[in-house]
């Protein structure tokens, strides 16, 4: 069949619209009408090639949601018809990591991320040109096929834009709070970075009851939007001292975690500043490949701080995004506000723009 | 009254061993006759000057048991003839970290840290120069007075050179495993550094059932003792490569938990190697006090791998000294055999020059 996907060709090129030939899902796979996808940091970081994958060229987007048009042979999870929201990290359920409680680490993952069916064949070309998947699903595209380990049953009720944010940077964020730093009631908490993830790690940080959430970023705007959200203080680093500001409010203690949502060295740094002995910072944010760590190791020791890494809001991604999305019908997750431009898919360079120019909380193509 | 110490003047030089005069315990203060004092590490560090503290001149030493044989106005937690452990972290039971479940992280150890009495004032003198007291209770000294709170009452039956290494080295091992990484049933292990802490760490590791104990060090001597605690394997990094057999030991997987015993950041990054994706690496040694992590940030977000502080074993002293001598009364802890050599304090500095030859597991000194 047809179908129109946004294609990168070239890293740091815009992306082309164009129709593309998509092949039949074959055993354990499903045709997807894609209704909605969000416009993620990640997105941006395949599209620069801070990200090394996939190979060229690709359909960048995963975060996603729509309709089941077709299954193949052995399907069971789900029907044609069915409202989905597209998982781009998949879980098996039997490997070991399944089986241990980190179904986010799932083993088949190093399938999709490879962009490819698990079996290394393609649906998807132009012309004799296959195209490769960003982690297997592909969002940015008005049909694709993938294996029915990346979609999850959804309420009809639920938009599909609502569900598209979820499977990533809201699963992500909440998830840092709630699965890696099991924040405890009654907690500090600093958020450094107050984008698309870092406002979800300020919505997780309320959830969690939470009472001092402190946001940091450069943004004004960014800022205003973190309180909207929950945040009990905010901090602009150009003017105010971060370390001094965060000491006054927590007694001159320090906060009991720290969460970069940034992905840097020298925030990692702010943040083991920022919190107390016997504090943590969790590390949320992915930034370029080639950065390193460079802390003392004895304070670290004597105060007891330790670096918790985050992947993907260490989630078990169908019980956690089932309750978020309940979370959100009761009313205690806001998911609508999160949207701040929504754009058709001929006009995604337009968001990417948008996301580069800080504009956006979060941006999402309607397909 | 008179008591019988062994001085620091000089780093890098041998203790002195000569009569000093002590004064009387004050308000919330007891005296103790110290009949057992362990050779830890730490007092090494302490007599190089690698760790800046306390003052000079000092008694060291920070791992001791004996018989309280007065007490000052306002103590309530021991009497007279009372068995006691010496607690070098004290815990005060009402700051905010001992009302969080951070007891080891008590604020009262910023008075004990700095080798005084809490109110600044000294009970120790060599005529008329004050003599300071490692972490406030300074046990290489045949009596010494201290606060009330660096005092656990023990059993009578319980030989005091048990207690004396149980307050440190058994803690810290063991509390790394129970208290600070929880390790779980079934899980695999590998232990960097096989010396006193380390063995304890390999005891944790069979209390916590893991399945697969592997212990790394450049001693064979040392690898022989960790079998016999327990260590399911052993690896000396001279004769394999530490990071492909532990793979092999892992169906190519890696651990689940590394702990870095020694304090240094290579170990640090060969733990990092040896540990599966969303595995821990538990930062258990404290070395030099300039060193720097150096680590590459993606690859642990990208693995979820986390760097996991361990401060004394992250231990409630008074409740987990207490289970580690219930666990060697029954004999699931085995402490006589971390005892490798019995020393006179007169013959301390030869205690000291067995440690660095990496002669002794554990070094006593009986008074």
């Amino acid at each position: 069949m047809k179908t129109t996907g946004a294609v990168l060709y070239k890293h740091n090129s815009p992306l082309v619209i164009e129709e593309l030939e998509l092949d039949p899902p074959q055993k354990g796979e499903v045709l997807v009408e894609m209704k909605a996808a969000g416009i993620c940091h990640s997105d941006l970081s395949v599209l620069t090639g801070v990200f090394q994958m996939p190979p060229l060229p690709c359909i960048p987007g995963h975060e996603g949601a729509g309709i089941v048009r077709e299954v193949g042979p052995g399907v069971d999870k789900v029907k044609p018809g069915d409202h989905v929201m597209i998982l781009w990290a998949p879980s098996c359920g039997h490997c070991f990591f399944c089986q241990h409680e980190q179904p986010y680490m799932c083993d088949f993952r190093q399938f999709t991320r490879g962009g490819m069916m698990p079996d290394g064949t393609h649906r998807l070309r132009k012309g004799d040109i296959n195209i490769f998947n960003m982690t297997g699903v592909g969002t940015f595209n008005r049909f694709n096929v993938m294996t029915q380990n990346c979609v999850l049953p959804i309420d009809k009720d639920i938009p599909f834009e609502i569900a598209a944010l979820t499977g990533c940077g809201v699963i992500t964020g909440v998830g840092a709070v709630l699965n890696t730093a099991k924040v405890k009631p009654g907690s500090s908490v600093v958020i450094i970075g107050s984008g698309g993830v870092g406002i979800n790690v300020i919505q997780g940080s309320v959830l969690a009851a939470a009472t001092k959430i402190i946001a940091v970023d450069l943004l004004d705007n960014k800022l205003e939007m973190a309180k909207k959200f929950g945040a009990t203080h905010t901090i602009n680093p150009n003017k105010e001292n971060v370390v001094e500001r965060v000491m006054q409010l927590t007694g001159g203690r320090g906060a009991d975690y720290a969460f970069d949502v940034v992905g840097s060295p020298q925030l990692v740094a702010l943040g083991v500043d920022v919190i107390r002995r016997g504090g943590k910072v969790i590390m949320v944010g992915m930034g370029p490949a080639d950065q390193k760590l460079d802390l003392p190791l004895t304070p670290l020791l004597v105060m007891e701080k330790s670096l918790i890494s985050c992947y993907y809001g260490s989630s078990d991604m169908c019980t956690d995004l089932t309750m978020l999305l309940d979370l959100y019908k009761i009313g205690r997750l806001d998911l609508d506000s999160l949207i701040s431009n929504r754009y058709s898919l001929e006009d995604i360079n337009q968001g990417f723009a948008d996301l580069v120019a800080g504009k956006n909380l979060r941006g999402v193509v309607e397909m």
